[in-house]
This record gives C-alpha cells, sequence and structure tokens, in this order.
C-alpha cells in the first residue's frame, strides 16, 4: 500500500489525457490500418513528420512549465527540475520515430507516458529532490538509417557521435547531412552537451514502452518488470553480380546477383535452425538493380537481423555468417558488413524491484520478462541503473498498423512510471 | 554485285556521320561506364530523356526533308515520300528507350541506321515507288512500364491500346498519365492513324539491330539475316504475407513474404532446369515492403522473364509457373497474373533472303540466326513480311553499359538497310 502521508504521485494520472495525446500525435504520419477505425504510423526519423511531433510535444512540454533542450545528435530532453539542480536527474523516456508500416504506440507510448507521469508528479503538488528529465532519443528504429538507437549510443558514450556520418537512406541522403538538416531547423532550441561523452551521467533511467510480444497479454498481466534484452547483431550484405540481358545471355554465363542473393539467404536459414525457435533471424530488406525484369541483378543488398539472448550462440552463429555466405555464392562476389553488435544486456536488479514494488503499491499484477525487442535502454545499462516498464499490446503485434494497446493499461504503465520516478527523484 | 547502272543506295551511308549521331544520341541520360571512355545510357520510356532524345532524331529527319508524325501511343514516325505516295510504306525502325542501366547501341542503333539508310539513298539521287518510313516504337524495354513492345503491340493490333492503362512504375505513376502527358508535350507534332488499327498494314518491316548475343563475334561474320524470335511469358508475382517486429515475432508465427518468395523462386529455379542451356529464366526485378531491416516483410514483388524458341516447352513450363509457387509457400498468399505471352516468331523467307542478297551484293559475310532478345519486329510478323538485320556487338554482352559495336559493322548495317530498303520500296 502505498505511503497515505505522502502525496500520491499515480493518482493524478489522467487515463484520457494520455490516451487523447497518443492518438493526437498518431495522427502526424498516420496512414491506414486494416480495421475500421484502426491506423498505423509512417514517422521516419528526422523526417518532417518528426520534426513535427518533436514540435508537439515540445509545446505540452513548456505548457506545464518543462524547459527543453537537444543534443548534437538530435536527443530531445524536457527537464523537470529538482529541489537540488546540482544532481544527476533520473532520465525516462523512449524514441518518437516510428518503422515505415509503423504501430501508435511503438516508442512514442514511452515519451507521452513519461510526460503524463511527471505532468501528475507536479500537479499532485510532489516536488522531487532530483531532477526528471524526459528523453525523445533520435533514430531508435534505424528504419531509415540502419543501425538503430544512434542516439542512445552516442549518449553513452559506446559508439563515437560521427560513427554513422556516411550512412545514407533509400533515397541516398547521408545520415550526417539529414541530422545537420535537422538540428539548423530546431536552431532555436537551447543546445546541451551530449550525455556522458560531454555531460554526466544520469542517476538512473526508466523506459516505458508496449510489450511488443503476446506474453503479458496472453497471462492477463497488467505490468511487465523487464529483466533485461537479447544481443543483437545486423549486417548488411551486398552481393556484386553482372547485368546481362535476360533473353540472350545463358543461365550458365551469368552472374546473376539475386539468384546468388537467394542462395546465401538459403544457406543462411539453415544456419540459423534453432529448434527451440528462441532464435530471431530476419531478413528485411532487400533492394535489387538494376530491378528491371528483362535485366539479370548485377547488384543485391539485403540486411540481416539476428538476435538471441545467450551471448554464445549470439557469438558463434553470426561470426558464421560471413563463412556461410561465401560457400553459397556460386558465381557473385559479395561485401559483408557488421553494422551493429549489441551483446545481451541485463537491468539493475533495484530498478526492477522499484517497478515491482510500485506495481504492487498500486494493486496491479506484475511479472517479470525479458525483452525480445532492442530499445535505447540497453545502452544506458552500462552508464546508470537501468530498467523498463511494459504493458500489454494486442496479439502481441508491433511493427505494424494494427499495433494496440488498451487505454486502461496505457494508463496503467504511466502510474507505474510516476511512482517509481518519484521514489528514485527522492533518493 | 550490286547492278552498276542502278544508283547504288549503299555507297552514299556514312560510317562517321552514323557514328558521330549514336554518340551524340548516348549523352542523353548517359551513365558511367567501367572502363575508360565507355558510358551507358539511362533513358526510360517517356522520360525527359526520352522526349529529348526523340526532338534530337526529328531534328536530324527535319534537316533532310523527311515528314514527322506521331500515332496515340506516342510511336515517331519520318516518313521519305514515294513515288507513288498511295502504296503502303515500307517500315523500318527500332526503339528508343534503354534499360534503366542500358548501354548505347541497343534498339537507337536500328532507329539511327534507318535514318543513315534513308539519307543514303536521298543522297544517292534514288527516288523510291513506295515510301519509306521511318518508326521508333514506343517503350520497347518495359524497364519503366512492363511489358515492354507496347507501342508495336497496338500497332498491330496484337493487343488494345488502352490495355495497359493502369500500370505503374516504380514510383506510383501510370502508363495512361505518362503517355497523355508525352502526347500533351509532343502536341505540335502532326497526328496519324494508329498502325492496321487505325489505318494501313505496312508492305515490310526490317529493323537493324545489334546481336545481343556472342554468336556473330565469335564466328567472324559481319551480317546476321535473323529467322525469328524466341516466345516470351512474363509474369509478375506478389507475395503477401504479415509484418512483424523482428526481434519478438517467433520464427514459427511468422508470415514472411520475403522467406516465402525465396522458397518460390528455389522452386520455379528446379522447373526450369535446362541442360541444353537454351531455357531464359529470370527474376530480375523484386521489391519488398516494408524494406526494413527489422521489420518482417509483409509484401515482395517479383517478375519472371521466361522464353524459349520451342512452343511446346513454353507452354508447358510456363503453366506450371502457378502451380509451382503456390506448393512452394510455407505460411504466405500470392497474387500472380501473365503481363506478357508471346509465341515464338519466325520471320518472312522472302525478306530474309533479300537481306542475304543485299549482303552479298556489298561483300559482307553474313548468316542466318535466330533472337535470343525480343524485338518490336516480333508484333510485325502477323501483319506484314518482316525481318532482322544483326550486327555483332562485343562479347555478346546488351543491357549493360558495357555494351559495344565496332563503327565499321554500324555502318555495314546501314548499308544492308539501304539496299534492303531500295529493293523493297521499289516494288
Amino acid at each position: 500500500m502505498p505511503d497515505t502521508h505522502a502525496p500520491h504521485p499515480a493518482a493524478a494520472v489522467s487515463e484520457s489525457r494520455l490516451w487523447d495525446r497518443l492518438m493526437e500525435m498518431a495522427r502526424i504520419g498516420a496512414i491506414p490500418g486494416a480495421r475500421e477505425g484502426e491506423w498505423g504510423v509512417n514517422r521516419p526519423c528526422l523526417s518532417p513528420e518528426d520534426r513535427q511531433a518533436r514540435r508537439l510535444l515540445i509545446g505540452w512540454a513548456e505548457a506545464i512549465g518543462l524547459a527543453v533542450s537537444i543534443d548534437r545528435l538530435g536527443n530531445l530532453f524536457l527537464r523537470h527540475e529538482g529541489s537540488d539542480p546540482t544532481l544527476a536527474p533520473v532520465l525516462t523516456g523512449s524514441h518518437m520515430d516510428s518503422q515505415p508500416k509503423g504501430g501508435r504506440f511503438d516508442g512514442i507510448y514511452g515519451v507521452i507516458a513519461a510526460l503524463e507521469a511527471v505532468q501528475a508528479l507536479r500537479e499532485a503538488g510532489l516536488s522531487t529532490r532530483r531532477p526528471i528529465e524526459i528523453v525523445a532519443w533520435t533514430n531508435e528504429e534505424g528504419g531509415r538509417f540502419a543501425p538503430g538507437c544512434m542516439g542512445s549510443m552516442a549518449y553513452s558514450g559506446f559508439a563515437p557521435p560521427d560513427t554513422w556520418d556516411d550512412i545514407r537512406d533509400s533515397a541516398g541522403i547521408r545520415w550526417a547531412d539529414a541530422l545537420a538538416q535537422h538540428l539548423a531547423e530546431e536552431a532555436d532550441l537551447p543546445r546541451r552537451p551530449l550525455g556522458v561523452v560531454e555531460g554526466v551521467a544520469p542517476f538512473a533511467y526508466l523506459e516505458a514502452h508496449i510489450e511488443q510480444g503476446p506474453v503479458l497479454e496472453r497471462q492477463g498481466i497488467e505490468i511487465g518488470a523487464v529483466t533485461g534484452i537479447q544481443g543483437s547483431r545486423w549486417f548488411s550484405v551486398e552481393i556484386l553480380g553482372r547485368s546481362d540481358h535476360a533473353g540472350t545471355c545463358p543461365l550458365s554465363l551469368r552472374q546473376d546477383a539475386l539468384q546468388d542473393a537467394i542462395r546465401a539467404i538459403t544457406a543462411l536459414n539453415a544456419l540459423m535452425q534453432d529448434p527451440t525457435d528462441v532464435l530471431r533471424f530476419t531478413v528485411g530488406r532487400m533492394e535489387v538493380f538494376p530491378n528491371a525484369s528483362n535485366s539479370v541483378a548485377d547488384l543485391v543488398r539485403f540486411s540481416i537481423d539476428f538476435r538471441h539472448p545467450d551471448d554464445r550462440v549470439l557469438q558463434a552463429r553470426g561470426n558464421a555468417i560471413e563463412g556461410v555466405i561465401q560457400a553459397a555464392l556460386k558465381s557473385c562476389d559479395y561485401r559483408l558488413e557488421e553494422r551493429f553488435h549489441a551483446r545481451p544486456a541485463t537491468f539493475d536488479a533495484g530498478i526492477i524491484a522499484t517497478i515491482e514494488g510500485a506495481a504492487t503499491a498500486l494493486g496491479l499484477s506484475h511479472m517479470r520478462l525479458p525483452s525480445g525487442a532492442f530499445h535505447d535502454a540497453q545502452f544506458l545499462v552500462p552508464i546508470c541503473p537501468t530498467g523498463m516498464i511494459f504493458i500489454p499490446c494486442r496479439g502481441g503485434i508491433s511493427h505494424n498498423p494494427a499495433e494496440y494497446a488498451e487505454p486502461a493499461h496505457c494508463a496503467n504503465g504511466a502510474r507505474v512510471l510516476a511512482q517509481a520516478l518519484a521514489e528514485l527523484a527522492a533518493r
């Protein structure tokens, strides 16, 4: 039971305000869904829609007195001041960009729930000892510029901030150019140092998110206290062939990049066999050149997304990828690049206990579970006590316009977050 | 030996003028090649580059007194008047559009060689009984809008002129809209009836082209008298899956459109086995949606280009495609559409003999050979005596910036064409 003498931070959380903001935000980059009243979101990182969404968030934050700033990766911060402004802040948030055919909750829920939690603290008249900062990380999804989590990786010092400068989106635009343009358009916002690289580490990091899997819904549990995140390795592959005329060139003489890409992926499917169905192996992106029906392909690019919670599997299978591709090719050459490699992450036991305590105090059912998906929280683990709060989502469906979370579940997550933030910021 | 009493039409063919025009034309839509001094062409059908190329051709034609007109498919005609303008004309030409990574000779050679041949006839002071019309067919390649040969198919009545109205290019532009825009921009050119549908059949059709295969070069032969064209069937396939999060959705629960597309193509490879290496099977175009590295693909589109000179093989294997795809899919649905079906075509024995006679008269080595590639000439076969003249190309390479034909070989083809046109137009 919560202490009845202290102001109750979760009591001021408004389910309808939270929901209305989620739906208003989801109009930015809206794309049609399959069912009546359902829609999704296409809000690529650093796109006009991304900027419009950030401005909407900033408007809400300024209206309740939060201080806005951005760093040189475009990470956006909204600060609730503490009674001792010199203390390291409690950090909470998520991301605002979406997959090309994304949903209305992935990422943005964690940002708007954080705003709701902080607004509830303020409305409850609760002053906190430590500052609380809400963050919207730049490019978590990696849908436009791979890999994802560039903002949090740079913030935490996981990778130098110029690591991705020459990466291009499918229109050929360089990451560095897109970021420079974005920063120019947000030049009116105060600039802040970049995370632990140029500033100080946060006191703790908490991220609320939809589960993006079916576990909580199937078990009828309201809150997930996340134990950690499986490891991920991302690769990009180029298969280099020779273009020929589809009508004249005998098959035996071809260097058909598409056929060799198919051989490579078929061989990788065999490498990635897992009877326990824990391993995740996805080829989600493929581009064919010149991509004409009567020309043999001279170049195929494809992505590999490989994840596993066991570091031994992640290392051994991941390290076999190049050899398997090399052996599978019949007539083409290849280039392989590992774009991203994150080992499995384990969240802080104290943060997990804080989340469980908050849920218990609010009378919400809860369970521990690992995250199948990848999150910015992963990169905060090395620099501060870190944890995540999951809420159920319908059918476990995500990265899809059919993604959906109940308004009551969304509010529950914000209440647990408010409670946990109040506790952490009091320390 | 040519009749020394008649003007010699081939004598006025200028190798340097023909070559200079080819190279000037190849500057429009030029793309880099792999070697010094070598370049290719990207001149999509109905693009600004296509229009620029047509204007360049029209300028050359008007300068020597040819009459310009276009029909409602955008097919462009340049007419050399006959002494009896009421007679059916001899038609000759090819196309001006290119593959996305095309060469400097495919198609455009047949148009510029025709202009050179007609200019040579005029400069030799040879008046012809029949008119000669040079044609540049619209959209032979099918690289931007599939299938190709729309202009010649509509001209010959093979398909109604509105057949392809709703076909879209990869930017989503409808064929009918692109064509309407093109016709609006060429509204200054006199309009003519559409081929045999609205007008009369030509007396004969002759098309000069690079071989796009290695036979003439390997055998050291200067002129190919083409016997016919293999049959083609083009299909487009859609594999319909469900998008899911690459990190959370177990592989066993996925409907991964990319993986099922790979299963389908692998099964088609088995169907298309041919130890004699005569069969041509190409998947040259593939598009993946949403095409993000961490989203399971919910839609994959790919093309099938299948060709064979034996109609029994073309029918039996082509008719098996749908069943083989259906059987190969594990979890997705599919849609299959046959975009194009052309049976093997046999050229006119009299035209073949005329080409051989012209080559012999000019002292050029020649041989009969079939065409592995597809040409507009195919659709003229049912409506008039039709034939093709091949010249050698380096390494048999085509649909590639490395495509190359010797200036002397180009001139040989124009000389044979001039001689054959003079003979046919005298009948």
